[in-house]
């Protein structure tokens, strides 16, 4: 597939060209015979003999952004001054920062926030743990805490490099939740160390959303940290995919009128989000699955299985299947790819049954060019965002996050994650619904609420209660904070 | 000494009285009577028959503002409906917030914020770390790292209820030195896994503030901190205090015209802060200095010494003193306490050498009264804020870290250490100096950008580098982001 141009390749060239001529309109006939696209030109300064000009561009690639300066660089009476990635411009500095609630004017303002008053607030957390979540900054914060070692697709690239990935995602936790979100990018890939550090940390949040952490490690440090915390721990690589996964899937099933237990679904890839979809989807009804990796189908008569794979083993492919990924896609109503560019093309999948949904997730070259998918399958979904239906995060984790943390969850469990999927399924209509869109945008106003209520009203049934525990009162507050208790003002 | 009201201590009283009759001018009668200030009285709501009035009251303890409120329950006519603590008020939902400093408005935006544009910028920062401090937070970001063992004078109240005061120190760096910092609170206390996290997590940081760990754990976790990191690690609580003490006896010495090299210093406490204001005041020129614990002066000759009162012994008392506090203090032109309540008095004080200096920095209770002190003493000091000059970290924290953080440096050391107490010393101008104003506000508008200005040319200086390493070029700005050096526009 041909990337074309983006602005997330943009550049901006500050040049200075003639103030009389054709200059300025050749800029543009240059960018647009080279392939790029001008998305802004901006006059930054004019005199009589030169104007100084800022032309942004959208290419489709930093070579391609350095092919359109030099034929800017030819023409006539340009001169090029700066030219500027803006990606990279956006990111200097970094993208987020901590901000204080709270003036701090004059010392009647410190002695409340800070010492002497400070102290009395310590105290009451110290005799009651709990208000931590009422006089704190826990109940609102999220560790987005990475080892670095399988960021994006770019791999073990360590956890200095993975900071502007953990920045963008506090961005978005606030963004879409109104969370409050630090990345902890650890400089250790020992799984242990990585439990231990992430255990002490803990007091401080409400939640820990794991990112970017490689598999199989990210399976045993997630479950031994929810085992040791009182606090749900998220893996959003794992989880978070296979929440949007399973909406996506609930959604295209409803297009094309079948039913999750009786459909045969094939999965490439078993890796930390292949392992937690498969897992969502046969908790969410799914019954006949069969998983391949790179060494084709995964059946318990292989001897290369490790943990993971023969628990898949033991859990799919009921036909005893063995043999190629592209021999098990043969009749399959669903596939789901997480795993490699092209894998599969056209022929493989007009071999599926009818109405065959596919999801080729690899990014940024899916399993099957979706272009070349939509020919035969009914429902095609990707990674991607220039193509209709994409499958993407940004979807689930804040408003899973929000619903755990205003349940004050614990934990986070699978029935937690099916009903962040059913809700997210649920935010397209039956009058919106078609096979271009099974999923919302990240941008729908409604997801993350309805995500968020899902998961909070699922989190509080966790907890087999009928609801949030009764409010003690809060220290410092003698009588109730909410003021339409007080007895009416006789007017 | 008798506490004053005060509004760390202030509550606000809702209440309703009828809207006739003389019930209002009763409230603040009785407030009065009891010993409490009415510092606010809002009428909320007015009616025919009623008025609901919020009254804030300062009172000096958490009982006598209950006292307080029961005279005003006895008025006629006033009925009760909610008494709020201002401060803890304040504290509901934590102090501090994450902000992303960029709009995610459309995917464009997202593009760049997050996927796939973010892509290039971790590859480049994997390519050269160092541009990690270009185009992430990490260069103005500090974790505040404590273990809650020492918190305030509160002692090991844990993690969860140092919260507060790691957050308050974080809005602390933001007002007074624009730093952004997050508060890291550990479940262990144990130095081998305080040490490991620290390092663990030191990536995303350009700084360590340690705060509130006791000693003589403190020691050995800064030392082997600094000795493995890459970033400065400063424990406020002894260095912090140390500047601001040095600061203050750099100021007080002018006052009474001493020279620091012939002082005679006699100290109370031997724990965190008095061991790291004995060191750095050798290092500034102290030549004579006795230290005392609880059980009396410190000498080579005591049995019980561990590593750092041997230190202490080694270094200071050449004269080979033995015996308690109260002797060593006679004679003695300098006293400074960080030990506990009421060790001295006035007629220990009146053995001193003419023109004495008394620092009595216990809190809330100082070593010995201040006002005693002040009969004698021809400089007094103290931790509180009601007293002159007060001995207050917040002086010197934020400057020290802005100044370490703007000259990228790796470490923190003494000599920075005494840079800053000296700058300190030059914000309060020789035609204000007095034996009431030896230290500044922390308010003075200059003192974190002058701290923060000697801190950063010692730390240049400490890397042997006449200035700043020149920038390479940040990746992704192909020239250079000073627009100056655009060729001018003929204009």
């Amino acid at each position: 597939m041909a990337t074309v141009p983006s602005v997330s390749n943009s550049i901006t060239v500050r040049l200075e060209v003639p103030a009389t001529g054709n200059a300025v309109s050749s800029i543009t006939t240059a960018v647009e015979s080279s392939g790029g696209s001008v998305t802004g030109l901006d006059v930054t300064a004019s005199g009589l003999e030169a104007l100084r000009i800022d032309v942004t561009v959208a290419a489709s690639s930093v070579a391609h952004g350095e092919e359109i300066v030099e034929k800017i660089r030819a023409i006539d009476g340009v001169t090029i001054g700066k030219v500027s990635d803006r990606t990279f411009l956006m990111h200097l500095g970094g993208k987020i920062e901590m901000s204080s609630k709270l003036p701090i004017r004059n010392r009647d303002d410190l002695s409340m926030i800070y010492t002497p008053g400070v102290a009395r607030v310590c105290m009451a957390i110290a005799e009651n743990p709990e208000d931590a979540r009422r006089l704190t900054i826990k109940r609102n914060s999220v560790a987005v805490v990475t080892d670095g070692s399988a960021v994006l697709g770019l791999g073990n690239i360590g956890p200095q490099a993975a900071l502007p990935v953990m920045e963008g995602k506090a961005a978005l936790f606030k963004r879409f939740a109104g969370i409050d979100a630090w990345p902890i990018c650890l400089d250790t890939q020992d799984a242990d160390e990585i439990v231990a550090i992430v255990k002490a940390i803990a007091p401080g949040f409400a939640g820990i959303n794991l990112e970017d952490i490689s598999a199989p490690r990210c399976f045993e440090i997630e479950a031994r940290l929810r085992e040791a915390l009182d606090i749900p721990v998220f893996h959003d690589d794992q989880h978070g995919t296979a929440i949007v996964v399973l909406a996506a899937l609930t959604n295209a099933l409803r297009v094309v009128g079948k039913d999750i237990s009786e459909i045969r679904v094939v999965m490439s890839g078993a890796g930390a989000a292949g392992t937690a979809i498969l897992k969502l989807l046969l908790a969410a009804g799914v019954e006949h699955a069969t998983v391949a990796d790179v060494r084709g189908v995964v059946h318990s008569g292989r001897e290369d299985l490790n943990d993971s794979l023969r628990w898949i083993a033991e859990h799919t492919n009921r036909s005893g299947r063995t043999g190629t990924l592209k021999e098990a896609v043969a009749g399959a109503d669903v596939f789901i790819g997480v795993s490699a560019p092209n894998v599969l093309d056209g022929e493989d999948l007009a071999t599926m049954a009818e109405d065959a949904i596919v999801f080729a997730l690899a990014n940024p070259d899916p399993e099957v060019d979706p272009a070349v998918a939509r020919q035969t399958a009914a429902v095609v979904a990707t990674g991607r965002s220039d193509f209709p239906n994409q499958i993407n995060n940004v979807l689930v984790f804040p408003g899973v996050f929000r619903g755990l943390l205003d349940a004050q969850s614990k934990t986070v469990n699978t029935e937690m994650m099916i009903a962040a999927a059913r809700a997210l399924a649920t935010t397209v209509a039956d009058d919106q619904l078609n096979a271009n869109y099974i999923i919302p945008s990240v941008f729908h106003p409604d997801v993350a609420k309805t995500v968020a209520a899902a998961v909070r009203e699922a989190a509080v049934a966790a907890r087999g209660e009928g609801e949030l525990a009764p409010s003690k009162p809060t220290p410092g507050i003698v009588g109730t904070l909410d003021t339409t208790s007080f007895p009416a003002v006789r007017l």
